[in-house]
């Protein structure tokens, strides 16, 4: 019985014995770098597991693990670009290491490369397989273009939230799922299945993301609590603290997080409190076990024997527990 | 008999009943402004009187039409955000109309949409056709890397930049060719041929490009000339031009390319002078019509009745006079 560590590993192994480099060096370095600094590899250890859980064989979906990681990395690269964000997995980002036009087209030959993987794993159902990979990439780049939507806006709701982190989270992580499946020739019904996973996953982890920005523990998060705050970024806390609140503390929230004359740190402050007094944590970890449980609930449907879907519970139970 | 005109004119329909808006408008509007702008929409055009040579049907490639020129504008909103070109086909380009992150991503969603009218375009030679067109884009991303390369670089080569327009303009409108000619099941041995017409024909473009800008008619071209010599851009014409100097005059053109503090007017006349004492016209028209040559041999050994090369000759004879 193979474990979730298992397929872990092989993704590692996977993406050590892949070159990245060629010429032009100043535009395939960036990349080298960018998909050697490692991360979690999600989406690929999800593809890899799905394959097997259909009876695949790793060896003919190794170029599919690595075209989904190295289109997750082209978003990154162009997000953090679009984003300002100097660092990522504790390592400058690549429009600040080289510069923006290196990030914008390293990012758009990474695309490209992702493609080249995809077209180099032969299977009888290509044409599923990057439909499915394709319209999981426009769906991101919506999700993008939403979350910078919704930063200029105030009268964002908790439904449009769900559906901008959905697009922008869960569907690649359902996507790279799916695709693993296809490449093993699971039946459609089950493919649909494991969707529902990926993104009742993908939204419980963005759900953490936004809690740990909060309630993270700094030594353990790795990072100062309460960025989102200092930033105004209207994740899913304030959104679902507003609807708690009652008409006073509704009109200090909006006031904190339109303000910027305010010491960072008293904001912070003020605006814990406000969470604090209506319950907000409580409320943020139910919601989270919501989208847990179903996403236990699709997997307990997919119609494989028990112990091939050992290493996607264990996926669940290490995210569940994630302090950081 | 179908003449080039036709096919211009059914690109333009073919455009003109397309829909290219969806929500989100943020992102959606800049694609729909950019493909309704026109320009010449030489790579569907190309890619359907290839496909017709073949005896292909134009409503069974409307689809692959509007995913190269989809492609083709996507390198475009990048490039001239990269290159800071301001205006393109007379009008504001995205990056000033909107702003830079509105040039990444809607450039980065129109390289998936793309894929997804290549996706709808049934045909059993998928695989072919997307590898033509994946390989394609790559070759692209490494051109526009050359070029900026270049930019920093005084020891150029005229291979090298031979290599860069190749990649940069070339491969594009060959692909085109070859993935048109590949829809109508052509076999692999035309399909070669098709891509050196197309090949020589980029590379012709081009070299006419950089002669326009040091010989071209402001009135008939439209803008100022000498541009290239302002922005010190290495082209084809100071590359050869250096090529048939004497060490006298090259340390002049070297002075006048690296020189700043220059009155720009002076520098521009200075340079056309020395281009003009060691006949550099004449030497680059020869070296335009050397690819136009090579351009009409290669179609001249296409299997297919001649009537249906007709627009690909046109093609070559509105380009060969072409001023502007």
């Amino acid at each position: 019985m193979k474990d979730l560590k298992y397929y872990i590993d092989r993704v590692g192994q996977i993406f050590e014995e892949e070159c990245f480099i060629a010429d032009p060096a100043e535009l395939y370095a960036p990349i080298d770098y960018t998909l050697r600094l490692g991360g979690k590899r999600i989406r690929p250890t999800l593809l890899l597991v799905a394959n097997a859980m259909f009876g695949g064989d790793i060896d003919a979906v190794r170029h599919a693990a690595l075209g989904i990681e190295t289109f997750h990395n082209f978003t990154l690269l162009h997000d953090d670009l679009m984003d300002r964000s100097p660092v990522r997995r504790g390592q400058p980002t690549v429009y600040v290491k080289w510069d923006e036009n290196t990030a914008i087209l390293s990012g758009d030959t990474m695309f490209a490369l992702a493609w080249r993987y995809f077209l180099r794993q032969p299977t009888p159902h290509l044409q599923a397989i990057l439909n499915t990979f394709n319209e999981t990439a426009i769906e991101v780049c919506e999700g993008q273009q939403y979350d910078m939507n919704f930063e200029r806006r105030d009268d964002v709701t908790i439904e449009q939230y769900m559906m901008m982190i959905r697009k922008k989270t869960a569907v690649l992580l359902a996507g790279a799922l799916n695709i693993g499946a296809l490449y093993a020739g699971a039946p459609t019904s089950e493919v649909e299945k494991l969707y529902r996973y990926g993104i009742h996953t993908g939204l419980a982890f963005q759900l953490q993301d936004d809690l740990l920005d909060g309630y993270g523990d700094t030594a353990v998060f790795g990072k100062k609590t309460g960025q989102d705050i200092r930033d105004n970024k209207k994740t899913y806390l304030p959104l679902r603290a507003a609807q708690m609140c009652d008409e006073t503390q509704r009109r200090q929230l909006a006031a904190l997080f339109s303000s910027h004359d305010i010491d960072e740190e008293e904001k912070v402050q003020q605006v814990m409190n406000l969470y604090d007094a209506v319950g907000l944590k409580c409320e943020v970890e139910r919601a989270i076990a919501t989208e847990f449980d179903a996403a236990h609930r699709a997997l307990d449907s997919i119609g494989v024997a028990d112990e091939a879907k050992e290493p996607l519970r264990e996926m669940l139970a290490q995210l569940d527990g994630r302090k950081k």
